[in-house]
């Protein structure tokens, strides 16, 4: 996805809510965004937004002097989310559809974004979301293509979400590779994230090798891109990974809540809506 | 008041707003946005928010060549206005407290404001203005001054509001002095949108001489500077004004409705709260 014009006040909201999260100190805070609205000018519409979210983020560091603002509060949203655990499994078990209700519950794990927002509740989130109708659904061809597959690549997200993940995860019931980024960026889910989810129970966690807020091809490993380039089914979790893959040939399902409007233009729904979305690529490979 | 944190995001979302009214040209919207951007570093926290709304308003003119954006949308919302304006001296008529409706109608007014926002319904504003609590009332001291004073000084602040700034001072049946902006910046009133609301009629019409989205005293013509340094009761208008003029020492009633988080805070209050707020300076020469 290209960067909108209505990214860059987003992108200084970001810095703001990033900055107020690493520091209370207002004149480092003034200076960081003194500094990103000089790097606007260095965005070009053509980038994703997630190329811009990296360098922003970094300066938040950079300035702040602290490397991992969202440490703490990565930790705690996979604790509260790890209490849930049990009561997600119960609604997949007494589900009509366990596999679909999975989906939503790898959904309503995707609100826990401090990059998008800051407040959100994720009791009321899964409660809604288990009811809420999908925007775009494109569950027959996850299930054809899922049945079809012998393994699953999965580009997780945030941190906390890593949980209801793995809830979707034990119900497809095929092999499947995490992705995690490879260095803290907002609360995006890193390695630790992903074992302290309990992800290594099961799947095989990788890095992609990115250090960007959403799988951006040309900063991951080539381990991650040799995986991805033969993967015949992808899922692909939230905003940023969409941001970075949306114009990619390749056979992705989009799993997200859609929690800004310039996302809710680009796909063409509401800013709220549940999305599954197939990136109608079929890989004739399989 | 000062410019807090908050305001450096929404500086780049005023640009954005008034770059797409002015302009459908990505690309000098764009240039905007990143010039914008980097004037973010010369803005101290100590100054007010409307002497950075100036400059950015004069840079979205600059770079769309378009001298005045809300050109048409200000006479639009004069027009709407002057069609309420039969129904707003109805309510005034029949309120218990004629001078208290004639107040909320003037707050109700404050809504037609394209620095804030962009999505308003006037009738709707009425509607629930007219029967919503205020969160400040100093109203027992406004109806005491304004019974003590022998004239009055209204500063306006946006074209459209001027038609329900005219219902209140019809009812405060005293000799008002109706300021204005000296040129045209976003929608605020100028002398000819005073004119096309009939405040000639009800009012003397001056210019502050400010170019400012607000009353900055330091922008005004001095004859603006002396009416208001030998006024005794003066009425503020709206957010730019509050934000120009909360510090003054002066006997001021700020009249507004609250449409952003900074001010309420700055206030004290909840964002979508009415204020009738006396600036607690007596003035003693009465």
């Amino acid at each position: 996805m290209k960067t909108y014009l209505d990214c860059f006040p987003c992108f200084m909201e970001q810095a703001l809510r990033a900055g107020r999260i690493a520091t209370n100190d207002e004149k480092k805070i003034k200076r960081l965004l003194d500094e990103v609205g000089g790097m606007l000018s260095s965005i070009p519409l053509e980038s994703t937004p997630p190329e811009s979210g990296k360098v922003i983020y970094q300066k938040v560091s950079e300035i702040t002097g602290i490397p991992d603002p969202y440490k703490e509060i990565k930790r705690e949203s996979t604790e509260k989310a790890l209490t849930l655990y049990p009561s997600l499994k119960d609604e997949v078990k007494k589900g009509k559809d366990p596999l679909l209700t999975a989906i939503r519950i790898a959904i309503a794990g995707n609100v826990i974004d401090f990059g998008a927002n800051s407040h959100f509740n994720i009791e009321k989130e899964v409660y809604e979301i288990l009811r809420k109708d999908f925007a775009i659904c494109d569950y027959e061809k996850f299930k054809v293509q899922l049945n079809e597959s012998s393994e699953i690549l999965y580009i997780g997200d945030n941190a906390g979400e890593c949980v209801f993940d793995r809830v979707l995860i034990e119900e497809m019931k095929k092999p499947v590779t995490y992705v995690v980024r490879d260095v803290p960026i907002i609360n995006d889910a890193t390695y630790e994230d992903a074992i302290q989810a309990g992800i290594d129970k099961v799947a095989t966690i990788i890095s992609s090798g990115t250090d960007a807020p959403g799988t951006i091809l040309g900063t991951c490993n080539a381990e991650f891109k040799k995986i991805y380039d033969n993967a015949n089914f992808i899922i692909s979790k939230g905003q940023g990974n969409y941001e970075a893959l949306s114009n990619e040939r390749r056979p992705i399902f989009f799993l997200l809540k859609v929690k800004c409007h310039v996302i809710a233009n680009d796909i063409g729904v509401e800013k709220g809506d549940i999305i599954l979305k197939n990136s109608e690529f079929k890989d004739y490979r399989i």
